[in-house]
């Protein structure tokens, strides 16, 4: 299996008109990991637009041009194109997703791999098209269907990468220990619900209401926050400095 | 249930600089079905060139424009940010299929829902952060990790979208409605803040301190709560007999 998955799936463009989008598709793979674009016949490469929409990404200088797909595509064993329009049900049509994790395995398991998206208003020909295994169909609102190019490579690799590195969900993302202060003892957190009781009643608030249903919905909507030992000593400071302020003046 | 829970989930970009960018997010929230833009601040809107990137998209026409962050997420009960720096870890950092789980099921259960984006350059300040429940984080190649801010709005409404309409089971994480009070909305939280804040300052609590890291330790930690507006209508009620016992005395 190799070091890096993602290095065995390239994206092809084919015929890609606005150098915009050349540059922002390299940006994205860069983004996500992938490092191989090939640009097949290319209206105009390389520019500075495309440059400037790369934002730095080595993917941009490091792109090979080939004057057909055949030439962009030829180690890869297996190919799917990206197709805004519904063909012809001669290709399996597959989500980003599950197009994601038949590319990652294939990839996996030592195959090279291409994703091919096609000119931005014609899309890929019929010629192009025989070239694939399947059709990634990427799920959209049919009454605003065209997904910019850039915009649709983008959410290929971000599926490639989540197939091939996993959700990024646990650890690495979770607060750090070290970083959490610690939460409080129940102790002071009791402390705190009496010294709240006690300004609560002082101020001739919980005499109005029903006591008992009042204090518990508070506790419940602080034991939820899961107060720090550093929260709760702030918020007993309001509460002591509003009773200071109370002591300090005398009822009419 | 709504008819489209899409509806009920906004996008809000914060002080975004590049008109292009502008137009790119208002087409790639169309592919996907979201309809609410925000514009908070934008540099420079509407322009010819966000109306060329938006491709026709009837979104960009739409979008409104506030001053701040607070009137564009007035009336959402749940607000998430995406962010791309590591921040502390005071906010649950969610991945952008986590997070769209979390906002369909939210606004499947009749709330409103807000996802914010920062500015391209700077990202959202802390100020702004301070209204978010949650952080998105996109799981990107950390050595390559600016990811383009159409780009990234793209990947959170395609998730969105798959999170609603495609074949997950969003519908079962839906709160039952009877079950859950309905949280507040972020108008509802200003008001209880600033009212919090008046008593702190009138006790004299605030002059002995750092006011602005204090107020932001109190914002996070009933944040963290996620206060309903019964819970609000309580602690502002406390808040009003405190300042009343004040007024009714007076000074020595």
């Amino acid at each position: 299996m190799p070091a890096n998955p993602l290095a065995r799936i390239r994206v092809v463009l084919v015929s890609a008109s606005h150098p915009g989008n050349i540059g922002a598709v390299a940006r994205g793979m860069a983004n996500m990991g992938l490092a191989d674009l090939r640009l097949v016949a290319p209206l105009r490469h390389p520019t500075a637009e495309a440059t400037a929409r790369a934002a730095g990404a080595p993917v941009l200088e490091e792109a090979v041009v080939h004057a057909d797909l055949a030439g962009a595509i030829a180690p890869c064993s297996l190919v799917v194109a990206a197709t805004a329009r519904r063909r012809a049900a001669r290709w399996p049509v597959m989500t980003p997703r599950s197009a994601a994790a038949a590319l990652a395995a294939h990839a996996m398991g030592g195959g090279e791999a291409a994703v091919v998206f096609g000119p931005e208003q014609s899309g890929l020909s019929n010629a192009d098209l025989n070239a694939a295994h399947a059709l990634i169909h990427i799920p959209v609102n049919p009454d605003f269907a065209s997904v910019n190019l850039a915009g649709a490579a983008l959410l290929v690799a971000y599926e490639l990468r989540l197939a091939v590195c996993g959700a990024g969900e646990p650890a690495a993302l979770a607060p750090s220990p070290a970083a959490e202060p610690p939460p409080a003892t129940a102790e002071q957190v009791r402390g705190f619900h009496l010294h709240l009781e006690a300004v609560m009643r002082d101020s001739g608030f919980l005499r109005h209401k029903q006591p008992d249903a009042l204090l518990r919905k508070i506790h419940l909507l602080f034991q939820r926050a899961r107060l720090t030992a550093e929260e709760i000593n702030i918020l007993r400071g309001i509460l002591s400095a509003v009773e200071k302020k109370g002591a300090n003046h005398h009822p009419e």
